[in-house]
């Protein structure tokens, strides 16, 4: 863990092109003739990001949505994607290339090149892809340094699926078998959403994707804005599904709010933008809420029926 | 390797947008904004393209080098890369970082952006990169498959010199040390060249860079482009140092055109544009030889002093 800052650390003071952001963004922006060109790239890594026992398709799957999820927080509108294959047995790399070829149908990102790679024997495999999106053109590209006091916080989506969604993929949720499938489809099959993201972008401050948990992508929000940003618990959206097998009470209110692997949108605009916003959203056949605002100060709190309730030790998943 | 053939194979047949140039050329080529945007990504994987012994900052190196020799035969110049870093112990990191910095800023290909990954413990590890560039403006980018009959074939720079740097590497080769040192440096710091591809651009016809051998890269352009192809042996250039460890007899000679890591362009133009290329290289401080000819026909044949030379068994790195 040490080693990681350190080395992403050692990392900023090379990467010192302004189209880097810094690395503290989603991906890189680069202007480009007359377009603004948005560049991600992902690794997952077996038995660290993904079991050699999931399903090919699903990891494939997975790889492709996470980096579409962090062009739709830069309201980018994918363009194509290079990947690397590290070569293993024949059927689960049949089976990841037919979930691959799915995602990219879906996202409407073209496969365009990348390369394939022999592992020596029994090694955990690795695969990365870099995926590039086009831009907002008559708006910057949303950062996350641009939260302004005032802004409400907006989430699309319902948050805490996926979290719940792992737990019902490795069988030990129990409930109603409808609700634990839709479930873990959150988790196997994030859905992002970089329509809604590239029409968001005109009308937000801040903008980046939900990968680690709400509370601690919204702290990254706060500190990369140096802003205060308080959070109103019962306002956060909740499915069905996680409240019929959760009872929907404040405990598991913070588990979903605290769990990984949303993958949906967290913004913050101006109040005179919220009327736009919902009409976007639901142009876009796309939910949205409300479910905070930004103060000046710092940090982040969190509020329960108007009470403050003490932030759990841990925000997400930190890195 | 058949697993590897038929992965290839299937992915061919996801990537049927144009600019993946059904992944049997050097790169993606995508036109954006005004722009023709050059894509590449090459990964490394220890104990496969690298030992954990080799200097971290010479993989680092390579690795850039290698991407920006993709660059390079498409005419295109480095314009930024990503890069996927698995994380590993803290001092060889600290040094491939070095090595990373020292050729991005060689090849003057900023980066910017990419991901961090911890491994499972004792896990190799690898590392992909991505490196976009921008391609001609005024000509079509080069490919494998626009040989000509009646063009001639032309290389950079000298042939063979890091096959026997790998040799010289491992100390397992005598001779001269300050020649021992020129090759190993071949192998361990490719030096590609961009400003000499993007100025050949407009005056070749295809064009590729020579990774995994010259005789079994140009067998690859004859049948890209289904022409035949004759190399003529004596023609093709050798360093002073490859010469004086070798003795740069015949036998040295196609070792020397069956040796990976070269790194050089191969390419072939129209007769009448010889003078111009030769003019180019001259500016661009570069050395090109003509080393063969392009006819109707298919397939690769070697001369030696105007007698047919039959091709060695093995034409290179084949995969």
């Amino acid at each position: 863990m040490a080693g990681e800052f350190a080395l992403i650390h050692a990392l900023r003071a090379i990467a010192t092109d302004p189209a880097a952001r810094a690395l503290a963004d989603d991906a890189a922006v680069l202007a480009i003739g007359g377009e603004t060109l948005v560049l991600t790239l992902d690794t997952v890594v077996e038995s660290v990001h993904y079991l050699a026992t999931d399903p090919a398709a699903d990891v494939a799957w997975k790889l492709v949505a996470v980096n579409v999820s962090d062009l739709s927080a830069k309201g980018a509108i994918p363009l194509g994607c290079l990947y690397s294959h590290a070569l293993g047995e024949e059927e689960w790399d049949r089976a990841f290339l037919e979930g691959l070829d799915e995602a990219c149908r879906h996202f409407a990102m073209p496969l365009l090149g990348g390369d394939t790679v022999r592992m020596p024997e029994g090694a955990p495999r690795s695969f990365s892809l870099t995926a590039l999106g086009t831009g907002p053109k008559d708006c910057a590209v949303p950062s996350r340094t641009a939260a302004k006091p005032r802004d409400q916080v907006w989430v699309s989506g319902t948050i805490g699926d996926a979290g719940l969604g792992l737990a019902a993929a490795l069988g030990t949720l129990t409930g109603p078998p409808e609700h634990l499938a839709a479930l873990a489809a959150h988790y196997r099959r994030p859905m992002p959403k970089p329509r809604l993201g590239a029409a968001l972008a005109p009308l937000v401050h801040a903008m980046m994707d939900i990968s680690d948990g709400l509370l601690v992508d919204t702290a990254r929000i706060a500190e990369s804005s140096g802003v205060a940003i308080r959070i109103e618990a019962e306002a956060v959206p909740l499915s069905l599904a996680l409240q019929a097998v959760t009872g929907g009470a404040i405990e598991a209110r913070i588990a979903a709010m605290t769990a990984g692997d949303d993958y949906e949108l967290l913004f913050t605009a101006p109040p005179e933008n919220a009327v736009s916003i919902r009409e976007t959203a639901e142009k876009a056949n796309c939910s949205v809420a409300v479910i905070g605002t930004v103060d000046a100060g710092g940090g982040l709190t969190l509020v329960h029926q108007g009470k403050p309730l003490p932030l759990p030790e841990r925000l997400g998943y930190q890195h």
